[in-house]
């Protein structure tokens, strides 16, 4: 069983890295991290019913599971190269697991990511990610650094996924144009690995939005000591997302709903056009939405100037 | 949540390494492999009622969780230094965390072992830890390797961890000291790290006996293209299983019966004393059990030089 699904993705993604020196079929890899280079490590755990909705596509499972944690090394400006794969399933079930190395093997091909090593056991449903970058020593983007006076921007849209999954919830099948745009936000979210390593040498702090705007800007103000001013009028909504609900909803999801995977970070103001000159060169949008000030915490200003309440702060996996 | 569990693992296990450039608390940890070194890495996912009995103490689960990843680096001869781990829980019991973090900090603290990264989610309960180590290029043991003539070792005794699950399931709690013997086998194994260490440049093949010696054998003859052949008397058994259990189950644990983390390694004939004595001096026994053949496939003899038919070939966690 363990082979059958860890060699269908490896048999998918087979590209002869030559820093894998000794892939999957020992008790472990062994890998070699190029001269010059540090490794980004990270791990991430995929719930069903918690971070997708219970009946989710297998192949787009596979997909959102690495996806999420290839955001983590986007956000920290590091070049994907390895991942490590644990699988847990009630049943050897050949359709989940063809759909499964269908969707993880489509996102790792773009990166050239090789999986080193695997895990397949019986049991509840759980998959656990873990994805090794390379990033030039004392260039990688962290949480802190931000700097009062900062322009703070996001890549991309922000509310659309969870505008998808309000769909879901809604028995909504995303048949409609406007609708499938917000499910494939949801169930195939797109790393901003690119994005992430143009920001490199330019962004003073950078974190991936995966709980909600408020929230993990919450966490880079908190590492970087500042407080940030966001005006709600310019937060970057896709035209599905306007379409389909309304101001105060879509606002809301922009403000608070999780999994949209783009990234928020800061610079300098007077660096802000150049970079988002050098994103849209490389098809990424990128939109200021607010400064850090001094202080500490994320406040938020309408159209007319007045601050907001927000409904939410943010999605915790584990609850309350 | 997160942050409860990840923090009292790392509280407990702050080491100041100098390979740690960004611990957790960032999108990523930032890690540097020293100079010289490859980096050797494995996942193993644990599952209750699979990996370890329904009410298994937190602490051991702890332990065991760490301890049969460090297991693989020991196998391939490397040296800890990193680990990531993803814990699965149905609610946030302040208890089994605090009792976990022990467990599994108790035994990083062994190995000056960093935890870099971490996820906890709510979900049915599985734990998944992945493991980094290095190794000089080259240096590493594999289970290729193995040639006909060469003598088949293992460390320490074996069986002892399925006597103990034998125990377990017949509701003995181990109140003498022979049943506590067992029991502590099977819930605190001790990773063979320094044995794979001193097995460098002196072992031909080597892999850990997670599934029964059987199964794994039989992987390391087939990642070698070679065949086994074992001499059942003289299977190294503990005086707890001997005096517990008859000839019959006893051998049978010893041949099939999962979880023991010893290291099963072959050498030339002419090295095996010098091997032995170098393992003494670690304070770890190392017994010859047999020899590489020509051909395929693990075969037993009993003392009368008859061939067994061993009841089963291993553990398969996955089931069939």
């Amino acid at each position: 069983m363990e082979f059958t699904l860890i060699d269908r993705i490896r048999e998918r993604t087979a590209q002869g890295r030559d820093d894998v020196r000794l892939g999957i079929g020992d008790d472990a890899a062994l890998l070699a991290v190029p001269a010059g280079q540090e490794l980004a490590v990270s791990i991430d755990t995929l719930v069903e019913g918690v971070h997708f909705p219970i009946g989710t596509a297998a192949a787009d499972i596979g997909w959102k599971s690495l996806a999420v944690n290839l955001s983590d090394l986007a956000a920290m400006g590091a070049t994907p190269a390895w991942a490590l794969l644990a699988l847990t399933l009630p049943s050897a079930d050949p359709a989940f697991i063809d759909g499964f190395a269908t969707g993880f093997a489509q996102l790792a091909q773009s990166y050239r990511l090789a999986l080193v090593g695997g895990d397949t056991t019986r049991g509840a449903f759980t998959v656990s990610v873990a994805v090794h970058g390379f990033v030039p020593p004392g260039k990688a983007l962290t949480r802190a650094g931000a700097q009062a006076g900062d322009a703070i921007l996001v890549t991309g849209t922000l509310g659309d996924a969870a505008a998808g999954l309000r769909l879901v919830q809604s028995g909504n099948s995303g048949i409609d144009l406007r609708s499938a745009l917000l499910l494939e936000r949801l169930n195939r979210p797109t790393p901003r690995v690119a994005a992430g390593l143009a920001l490199r040498g330019h962004a003073s702090a950078c974190i991936d939005v995966s709980d909600g705007l408020l929230a993990d800007l919450g966490h880079l103000c908190a590492a970087s000591h500042v407080g940030a001013e966001i005006e709600a009028p310019l937060l970057p909504r896709s035209s599905a997302l306007l379409d389909l609900f309304d101001e105060a909803a879509s606002r809301d999801f922009a403000l608070s709903g999780g999994d949209d995977y783009e990234l928020c970070f800061t610079l300098p103001v007077q660096h802000v056009a150049a970079v988002q000159a050098d994103l849209a060169r490389i098809g990424c949008g990128a939109t200021k939405i607010g400064r850090v000030v001094e202080g500490s915490g994320v406040s938020v200003r309408d159209a007319d100037g007045r601050w907001l309440e927000p409904v939410h702060r943010g999605w915790d996996h584990f609850g309350a």
